[in-house]
């Protein structure tokens, strides 16, 4: 089975070289565009120019790298009927999980005042608060908020979590849904982690209300798509202190341009979307799966709800 | 009761006195040297000087703050029958596992490299390891010991553990005992937390032979006792890629020197002793209670075992 490689400004054979090799002799990676695009029947994408798929008339399935397909899903030569499969990995929020807790010990602890003494060779202790005395409040609560929650817990921080729709929650959790819950949770945290979906509703969440309706000296940290924030409101909240600071792992336009006000600016930690990869073998089984599901007529495993949007 | 407040380089009463005004009716602490010696019955001590405790011909207790006894058991003038009283705080565990849990994270997610092009504004995605290849290695495991293992278990990484005597550990754990023991447990481990009292036995442990034992391209935490750490090696293992990083909260001699080549060294995190507070709520009842044991002919609940040295 031929599959093409789209992709903008992100070169996928560099990045998941292995895990091609590894199934090359039941799929051949093709690089976009094809040369014989009537043989292609399956594709790995990440953000793709928007003509991409009219290229393919035989295109069943797209591969989406990530937890999020909002990037494929977007992409106007998406036909209908083309199935849209996010890789997912067992590990990935385990990944993630560590990386968002990282984020918010560094603000519970002070780290940024620690690293900014260590420059300076000055030693000075620091009062020290408690991670119940730092509640965390999740946007979202999938497969990966509930590992976050269950982490968090653990390490004593109070976790709240908002939801689309009800959910149930482990016992000493609270959860909270709609536009209600949502102001009546941000009221009690502290910390907020968005792990949202990029959906119509969802876009622009992540806004100058929000960040008012935290407690004084807030942390924000943003591991779901750039699209959700207001980038005017967050630098407003930070120059205005009702945020100490926020941690960004994804944006409107990656890479972010070199002049972006965010890189340099020291109440921000910045990573280049990278707070979890998906795993060669995770990968590997995706392709294999799909593969496998146009073969036999069947519709791939972890194809999303088109319509849903995740 | 009067209660000496004797330290070297380290303003107790700035730092604590909310919780000395929250016993004032009860105790009534004195500057050191006290005006009136004989009616000191108790102190709280960090760093006492050499003869400190030989003003006092009544003092039957010393309370030491966080939880190593060792800088107030090595001041030359504790005489025998003097309780040595640590404060136990629950929330230290936490509060000191949080930290540990951060620094590993640190280095399993390489953010130092990601601090390092944000300063460049330089987007470079860096490969991850998932929490399951890099094993953690516990030297020490009594309280604080086993609750950083049951949180970096949660999180994913292997956690070796290693104590004086055979400890029962729970499922999924392993432990190992003795010099063999030791030896066993670093050539599996990737990350070294040292979270041992500071005893003759202990003195000078992180070494070069322990350096060498772990895997290439390790990392030491260190929140025990500067006196555990030969300097001179550590910097060796740095130099020669053994260890990829350290990150030290202990010193033998602090506040640690401004011109110490640890401040600027690049594979270096410092934090000036500093990964745990004991909360106030937590000295207020070891004052209480030693301040009621010594009225009441008791010993003092959290006295430590003086021979043993902890």
């Amino acid at each position: 089975m031929q599959c093409a490689l789209v992709s903008r400004g992100f070169d996928l054979r560099d990045y998941y070289g292995k895990a091609f090799d590894k199934v090359a002799d039941r799929i051949q990676m093709q690089s976009h565009p094809a040369d014989d695009p009537a043989e292609v029947r399956m594709a790995v994408a990440w953000h793709p120019p928007a003509d991409a798929f009219d290229r393919y008339p035989n295109l069943q399935a797209v591969c989406t790298i990530g937890a999020g397909a909002d990037n494929v899903l977007a992409c106007p030569s998406l036909r209908p009927g083309i199935d849209v499969v996010r890789v997912v990995d067992p590990a990935q929020a385990e990944m993630m999980s560590g990386f968002i807790t990282w984020h918010v010990i560094w603000h519970q602890r002070r780290f940024a005042s620690y690293l900014a003494q260590q420059r300076r060779s000055e030693w000075r202790r620091l009062p020290q608060r408690a991670a119940r005395s730092v509640p965390v409040a999740l946007l979202g609560y999938g497969q990966i908020g509930s590992r976050v929650a269950a982490d968090l817990t653990q390490l004593g921080f109070p976790v709240l979590a908002w939801s689309r729709t009800p959910k149930s929650m482990p016992p000493g959790m609270r959860g909270f849904h709609g536009g209600d819950g949502l102001f009546a949770m941000l009221r009690e945290a502290e910390v907020l982690v968005n792990l949202l979906p990029l959906t119509p509703e969802t876009r622009g969440i992540l806004n100058r209300d929000v960040f008012a309706a935290l407690q004084p000296g807030g942390y924000l940290i943003q591991v779901g798509r750039g699209e959700h924030l207001a980038e005017a409101d967050l630098l407003a909240a930070l120059d205005s202190g009702q945020l100490a600071g926020a941690s960004l792992d994804v944006f409107a336009r990656e890479p972010l341009a070199g002049d972006h006000v965010f890189w340099q600016h020291p109440k921000i930690v910045l990573t280049p979307h990278d707070a979890c990869d998906v795993s060669n073998d995770a990968l590997v089984g995706t392709l294999l799966s799909t593969a496998e599901a146009i073969e036999t007529g069947r519709r791939p495993p972890g194809a999303v709800d088109r319509v849903r949007g995740y």
